[in-house]
Protein backbone atom coordinates (compact mmCIF):
# COMPACT_ATOMS: atom_id res chain seq x y z
CA UNK A 1 0.00 0.00 0.00
CA UNK A 2 1.20 3.47 -1.03
CA UNK A 3 0.39 6.20 2.01
CA UNK A 4 0.62 9.76 1.42
CA UNK A 5 2.17 11.11 4.94
CA UNK A 6 0.06 14.80 5.23
CA UNK A 7 -2.10 16.43 7.50
CA UNK A 8 -3.46 18.58 4.45
CA UNK A 9 -6.70 16.91 2.55
CA UNK A 10 -6.64 19.26 -0.37
CA UNK A 11 -2.81 17.95 -0.94
CA UNK A 12 -3.79 14.58 -0.29
CA UNK A 13 -6.58 15.07 -2.70
CA UNK A 14 -5.03 16.48 -5.73
CA UNK A 15 -2.76 13.63 -5.01
CA UNK A 16 -5.19 11.04 -5.46
CA UNK A 17 -6.91 12.51 -8.00
CA UNK A 18 -3.58 12.16 -10.14
CA UNK A 19 -2.33 8.77 -8.61
CA UNK A 20 -5.30 6.90 -8.00
CA UNK A 21 -4.08 4.38 -5.18
CA UNK A 22 -3.09 5.98 -2.54
CA UNK A 23 -4.00 6.75 1.46
CA UNK A 24 -3.67 9.31 3.53
CA UNK A 25 -1.84 9.01 6.97
CA UNK A 26 -0.99 11.50 9.19
CA UNK A 27 2.62 10.76 11.15
CA UNK A 28 4.24 13.31 13.34
CA UNK A 29 7.73 13.02 11.64
CA UNK A 30 10.63 15.35 12.99
CA UNK A 31 11.89 17.77 10.60
CA UNK A 32 15.82 18.58 10.73
CA UNK A 33 16.73 21.68 10.14
CA UNK A 34 18.71 23.08 7.01
CA UNK A 35 17.53 24.41 3.21
CA UNK A 36 18.06 21.11 1.18
CA UNK A 37 14.12 19.73 0.92
CA UNK A 38 15.84 16.33 -0.41
CA UNK A 39 17.69 15.76 2.76
CA UNK A 40 14.78 17.02 4.84
CA UNK A 41 12.20 14.40 2.93
CA UNK A 42 15.00 11.51 3.42
CA UNK A 43 15.14 11.80 6.69
CA UNK A 44 11.58 11.38 7.11
CA UNK A 45 10.71 9.11 4.73
CA UNK A 46 13.49 6.83 6.67
CA UNK A 47 11.74 7.39 9.77
CA UNK A 48 8.54 6.53 8.51
CA UNK A 49 9.46 3.31 7.23
CA UNK A 50 10.87 2.38 10.60
CA UNK A 51 7.19 2.65 11.92
CA UNK A 52 4.90 1.62 9.58
CA UNK A 53 4.52 -1.14 6.92
CA UNK A 54 3.82 0.39 3.67
CA UNK A 55 5.44 3.09 0.40
CA UNK A 56 5.07 6.26 1.58
CA UNK A 57 5.02 9.74 0.18
CA UNK A 58 6.33 13.11 1.34
CA UNK A 59 6.26 16.23 -0.17
CA UNK A 60 7.86 20.22 0.80
CA UNK A 61 6.44 22.75 -1.22
CA UNK A 62 8.40 25.87 -0.81
CA UNK A 63 9.26 29.55 -1.62
CA UNK A 64 12.75 30.44 -3.03
CA UNK A 65 13.75 34.36 -3.47
CA UNK A 66 16.51 35.27 -5.90
CA UNK A 67 17.32 38.26 -3.95
CA UNK A 68 17.78 35.70 -0.92
CA UNK A 69 19.92 33.37 -3.36
CA UNK A 70 17.26 30.57 -2.86
CA UNK A 71 16.47 31.52 0.61
CA UNK A 72 13.83 31.08 2.53
CA UNK A 73 13.17 27.77 0.76
CA UNK A 74 12.35 24.94 3.48
CA UNK A 75 12.85 27.61 6.39
CA UNK A 76 9.77 29.47 4.52
CA UNK A 77 7.33 29.19 7.56
CA UNK A 78 10.09 30.52 10.14
CA UNK A 79 10.10 33.62 7.83
CA UNK A 80 6.36 33.67 7.79
CA UNK A 81 5.82 33.24 10.87
CA UNK A 82 8.35 36.56 11.94
CA UNK A 83 7.40 38.94 8.79
CA UNK A 84 4.30 37.48 7.43
CA UNK A 85 3.26 37.93 3.83
CA UNK A 86 3.90 41.57 4.17
CA UNK A 87 6.74 41.94 5.34
CA UNK A 88 8.30 39.44 2.57
CA UNK A 89 6.57 41.58 0.09
CA UNK A 90 8.89 44.54 1.72
CA UNK A 91 11.64 41.92 1.60
CA UNK A 92 11.79 41.36 -1.80
CA UNK A 93 10.23 45.00 -2.83
CA UNK A 94 13.78 47.11 -0.75
CA UNK A 95 16.09 44.81 -2.55
CA UNK A 96 15.09 45.45 -6.15
CA UNK A 97 14.39 41.78 -7.05
CA UNK A 98 11.40 40.30 -6.89
CA UNK A 99 11.65 37.04 -8.75
CA UNK A 100 10.89 33.79 -7.19
CA UNK A 101 10.26 29.89 -7.98
CA UNK A 102 7.89 28.26 -5.74
CA UNK A 103 9.00 24.04 -5.31
CA UNK A 104 7.72 21.31 -4.45
CA UNK A 105 9.92 18.23 -4.09
CA UNK A 106 7.78 14.84 -3.80
CA UNK A 107 9.76 12.34 -2.14
CA UNK A 108 8.90 8.40 -2.13
CA UNK A 109 10.19 5.80 -0.66
CA UNK A 110 9.31 2.17 -1.75
CA UNK A 111 12.11 0.51 1.15
CA UNK A 112 15.29 1.56 2.64
CA UNK A 113 17.15 1.13 -0.66
CA UNK A 114 14.83 2.24 -2.86
CA UNK A 115 13.79 6.53 -2.57
CA UNK A 116 12.87 8.84 -5.13
CA UNK A 117 12.34 12.22 -6.23
CA UNK A 118 10.09 14.14 -8.41
CA UNK A 119 10.05 17.97 -8.88
CA UNK A 120 7.73 20.54 -10.18
CA UNK A 121 8.77 24.21 -9.91
CA UNK A 122 6.98 27.66 -11.40
CA UNK A 123 8.56 31.14 -11.50
CA UNK A 124 6.75 33.69 -10.67
CA UNK A 125 7.19 37.32 -8.49
CA UNK A 126 6.75 38.06 -4.84
CA UNK A 127 4.16 41.30 -4.62
CA UNK A 128 2.12 42.67 -1.85
CA UNK A 129 -0.46 40.55 -0.46
CA UNK A 130 -3.74 39.93 -2.55
CA UNK A 131 -6.76 37.50 -2.23
CA UNK A 132 -7.63 34.98 0.39
CA UNK A 133 -5.09 34.90 3.44
CA UNK A 134 -5.59 31.54 4.53
CA UNK A 135 -2.79 29.18 2.87
CA UNK A 136 0.78 30.68 3.47
CA UNK A 137 2.36 32.28 0.79
CA UNK A 138 -0.03 31.99 -1.51
CA UNK A 139 -1.17 35.57 -1.17
CA UNK A 140 2.55 37.05 -2.01
CA UNK A 141 3.16 34.35 -5.35
CA UNK A 142 1.98 35.79 -8.83
CA UNK A 143 2.97 32.64 -10.92
CA UNK A 144 4.53 34.29 -14.82
CA UNK A 145 1.69 34.28 -17.19
CA UNK A 146 -1.18 34.90 -14.92
CA UNK A 147 -2.64 38.26 -13.37
CA UNK A 148 -4.26 36.50 -10.36
CA UNK A 149 -1.73 35.24 -6.94
CA UNK A 150 -2.44 31.66 -6.08
CA UNK A 151 -4.64 33.11 -3.35
CA UNK A 152 -6.92 34.52 -6.28
CA UNK A 153 -6.95 31.14 -8.27
CA UNK A 154 -10.11 28.90 -7.60
CA UNK A 155 -8.71 25.45 -6.63
CA UNK A 156 -8.69 24.33 -10.35
CA UNK A 157 -7.01 27.14 -11.39
CA UNK A 158 -4.15 26.60 -9.00
CA UNK A 159 -4.07 22.76 -9.53
CA UNK A 160 -4.16 23.71 -12.96
CA UNK A 161 -0.31 25.73 -12.53
CA UNK A 162 0.80 24.11 -9.85
CA UNK A 163 4.70 23.19 -9.08
CA UNK A 164 2.52 20.01 -7.00
CA UNK A 165 0.77 18.67 -9.63
CA UNK A 166 4.22 18.59 -11.82
CA UNK A 167 5.94 17.05 -9.28
CA UNK A 168 3.01 14.09 -8.71
CA UNK A 169 2.84 13.51 -12.71
CA UNK A 170 6.12 12.84 -13.02
CA UNK A 171 6.06 10.54 -9.85
CA UNK A 172 2.74 8.79 -11.38
CA UNK A 173 4.57 7.93 -14.51
CA UNK A 174 7.54 6.66 -12.72
CA UNK A 175 5.15 4.27 -10.88
CA UNK A 176 2.84 3.27 -14.11
CA UNK A 177 6.59 2.34 -15.98
CA UNK A 178 8.13 0.57 -12.78
CA UNK A 179 4.78 -1.46 -13.29
CA UNK B 1 29.70 15.75 36.56
CA UNK B 2 28.94 18.53 34.73
CA UNK B 3 29.43 18.28 31.13
CA UNK B 4 29.45 21.42 28.29
CA UNK B 5 28.63 19.46 25.35
CA UNK B 6 30.07 21.56 22.58
CA UNK B 7 32.83 20.77 19.69
CA UNK B 8 34.65 24.14 19.97
CA UNK B 9 37.34 24.46 22.09
CA UNK B 10 37.33 27.81 22.53
CA UNK B 11 33.86 28.14 24.12
CA UNK B 12 34.86 25.30 26.33
CA UNK B 13 38.24 26.95 27.53
CA UNK B 14 35.88 29.98 28.81
CA UNK B 15 33.32 28.13 30.18
CA UNK B 16 35.95 26.27 32.63
CA UNK B 17 37.29 29.47 33.05
CA UNK B 18 34.31 30.40 34.59
CA UNK B 19 32.35 27.30 35.94
CA UNK B 20 35.68 25.75 37.26
CA UNK B 21 34.15 22.05 37.61
CA UNK B 22 33.41 21.04 33.98
CA UNK B 23 34.53 18.34 31.07
CA UNK B 24 34.03 19.20 27.28
CA UNK B 25 31.86 15.96 25.78
CA UNK B 26 31.46 15.86 21.79
CA UNK B 27 27.30 14.58 21.00
CA UNK B 28 25.80 14.37 17.84
CA UNK B 29 22.21 15.39 18.83
CA UNK B 30 19.81 16.47 16.48
CA UNK B 31 18.64 19.73 15.98
CA UNK B 32 14.97 20.42 15.85
CA UNK B 33 14.47 23.18 13.30
CA UNK B 34 12.88 26.66 14.20
CA UNK B 35 13.79 30.12 16.09
CA UNK B 36 13.34 29.57 19.74
CA UNK B 37 16.58 28.92 21.06
CA UNK B 38 15.10 27.52 24.36
CA UNK B 39 13.37 24.76 22.51
CA UNK B 40 16.06 23.61 20.62
CA UNK B 41 18.40 23.39 23.44
CA UNK B 42 15.84 21.77 25.30
CA UNK B 43 15.36 18.81 22.69
CA UNK B 44 18.86 18.55 22.99
CA UNK B 45 19.90 17.85 26.20
CA UNK B 46 16.80 15.75 26.75
CA UNK B 47 18.58 13.68 23.92
CA UNK B 48 21.67 13.92 26.17
CA UNK B 49 20.42 12.64 29.38
CA UNK B 50 18.85 9.76 27.55
CA UNK B 51 22.46 8.68 26.13
CA UNK B 52 24.57 9.57 29.07
CA UNK B 53 24.99 9.75 32.97
CA UNK B 54 25.61 13.48 33.97
CA UNK B 55 24.33 17.03 34.36
CA UNK B 56 24.66 18.81 30.83
CA UNK B 57 25.35 22.26 29.50
CA UNK B 58 24.76 23.35 26.06
CA UNK B 59 24.88 27.05 24.30
CA UNK B 60 23.53 29.02 21.65
CA UNK B 61 24.82 32.07 20.09
CA UNK B 62 22.74 33.28 17.65
CA UNK B 63 22.09 36.79 16.03
CA UNK B 64 18.86 38.56 15.70
CA UNK B 65 17.98 41.65 13.14
CA UNK B 66 16.15 44.40 14.49
CA UNK B 67 14.46 44.72 10.68
CA UNK B 68 13.87 41.12 10.40
CA UNK B 69 11.95 41.00 13.38
CA UNK B 70 14.25 38.66 15.17
CA UNK B 71 15.01 36.72 12.02
CA UNK B 72 17.75 34.35 11.74
CA UNK B 73 18.32 34.00 15.29
CA UNK B 74 19.05 30.16 15.44
CA UNK B 75 18.64 30.14 11.71
CA UNK B 76 21.49 32.01 11.47
CA UNK B 77 23.69 29.32 9.92
CA UNK B 78 21.50 29.01 7.24
CA UNK B 79 21.26 32.64 6.13
CA UNK B 80 25.29 32.75 6.20
CA UNK B 81 25.81 29.32 3.76
CA UNK B 82 23.23 31.27 1.00
CA UNK B 83 24.52 34.86 1.78
CA UNK B 84 27.78 35.25 3.73
CA UNK B 85 28.72 37.62 5.91
CA UNK B 86 29.10 40.77 2.83
CA UNK B 87 25.19 39.98 1.94
CA UNK B 88 23.86 39.94 5.39
CA UNK B 89 25.27 43.18 6.08
CA UNK B 90 23.88 44.68 2.70
CA UNK B 91 20.52 43.02 3.53
CA UNK B 92 20.35 44.78 6.68
CA UNK B 93 22.07 48.01 4.55
CA UNK B 94 19.09 48.13 2.48
CA UNK B 95 16.56 47.61 4.83
CA UNK B 96 17.87 51.06 6.31
CA UNK B 97 17.89 49.41 10.10
CA UNK B 98 21.04 47.69 10.80
CA UNK B 99 20.25 47.22 14.94
CA UNK B 100 20.80 43.96 15.84
CA UNK B 101 21.00 42.00 19.33
CA UNK B 102 23.92 38.72 19.87
CA UNK B 103 22.16 36.49 22.20
CA UNK B 104 23.51 33.71 23.93
CA UNK B 105 21.16 31.00 25.55
CA UNK B 106 22.91 28.64 27.91
CA UNK B 107 20.88 25.65 29.03
CA UNK B 108 21.73 23.25 31.77
CA UNK B 109 20.28 20.01 32.73
CA UNK B 110 20.45 18.70 36.18
CA UNK B 111 18.03 15.96 35.17
CA UNK B 112 14.88 15.40 33.34
CA UNK B 113 12.89 17.48 35.19
CA UNK B 114 15.33 20.17 36.01
CA UNK B 115 16.08 22.22 33.40
CA UNK B 116 17.02 26.01 33.71
CA UNK B 117 17.89 28.35 31.05
CA UNK B 118 20.38 31.18 31.55
CA UNK B 119 20.81 34.67 29.09
CA UNK B 120 23.21 36.98 27.88
CA UNK B 121 22.76 39.40 25.46
CA UNK B 122 24.86 42.39 23.45
CA UNK B 123 22.97 44.78 21.11
CA UNK B 124 25.01 46.04 18.35
CA UNK B 125 25.31 46.98 14.54
CA UNK B 126 26.10 45.18 11.34
CA UNK B 127 28.22 46.25 9.04
CA UNK B 128 30.12 45.23 6.29
CA UNK B 129 32.81 42.59 7.39
CA UNK B 130 35.99 43.95 8.84
CA UNK B 131 39.03 41.60 10.69
CA UNK B 132 39.24 37.70 10.60
CA UNK B 133 36.50 35.86 8.63
CA UNK B 134 37.57 32.37 10.56
CA UNK B 135 34.29 32.67 12.66
CA UNK B 136 30.79 32.88 12.05
CA UNK B 137 29.32 36.35 11.50
CA UNK B 138 31.98 37.68 13.70
CA UNK B 139 33.10 39.44 10.99
CA UNK B 140 29.92 41.94 10.56
CA UNK B 141 28.82 42.68 14.16
CA UNK B 142 29.92 46.08 16.03
CA UNK B 143 28.68 46.18 19.45
CA UNK B 144 27.76 49.09 20.89
CA UNK B 145 30.35 51.36 22.53
CA UNK B 146 33.11 49.68 20.75
CA UNK B 147 34.97 50.50 17.49
CA UNK B 148 35.55 46.85 16.62
CA UNK B 149 34.30 44.34 15.23
CA UNK B 150 34.07 41.19 17.18
CA UNK B 151 36.73 39.67 14.70
CA UNK B 152 38.85 42.69 14.95
CA UNK B 153 38.94 42.08 18.69
CA UNK B 154 41.87 39.91 20.66
CA UNK B 155 40.37 36.92 22.20
CA UNK B 156 40.06 38.30 25.58
CA UNK B 157 38.76 41.57 24.37
CA UNK B 158 35.88 39.35 23.06
CA UNK B 159 35.24 37.76 25.53
CA UNK B 160 35.25 40.83 27.86
CA UNK B 161 32.17 42.06 25.55
CA UNK B 162 30.37 38.75 25.56
CA UNK B 163 26.73 37.64 25.89
CA UNK B 164 28.51 34.37 26.65
CA UNK B 165 30.53 35.44 29.53
CA UNK B 166 27.54 36.83 30.73
CA UNK B 167 25.06 34.09 30.42
CA UNK B 168 28.08 31.59 31.73
CA UNK B 169 28.33 33.99 35.02
CA UNK B 170 24.43 33.74 35.60
CA UNK B 171 24.64 30.18 35.93
CA UNK B 172 27.98 30.18 37.85
CA UNK B 173 25.93 31.98 40.32
CA UNK B 174 23.18 30.15 40.33
CA UNK B 175 25.10 26.52 40.82
CA UNK B 176 26.90 28.31 43.55
CA UNK B 177 23.40 29.45 45.33
CA UNK B 178 22.48 25.77 44.30
CA UNK B 179 25.29 24.85 46.71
Amino acid sequence: MLYFITGNKNKFSEAKAILGEVEQIEMDLPEIQGLDAHEIIRAKLLEALHHHDGEFLIEDTSLYFDCLNGLPGPLIKWFLERLGNAGLAKLTDISGDNRAEAKTVVGYAKNHEELFFFEGSVRGKIIPPRGETTFGWDPIFLPDGYDKTFAEMSRDEKNATSMRRQALNKLKKFLESAG
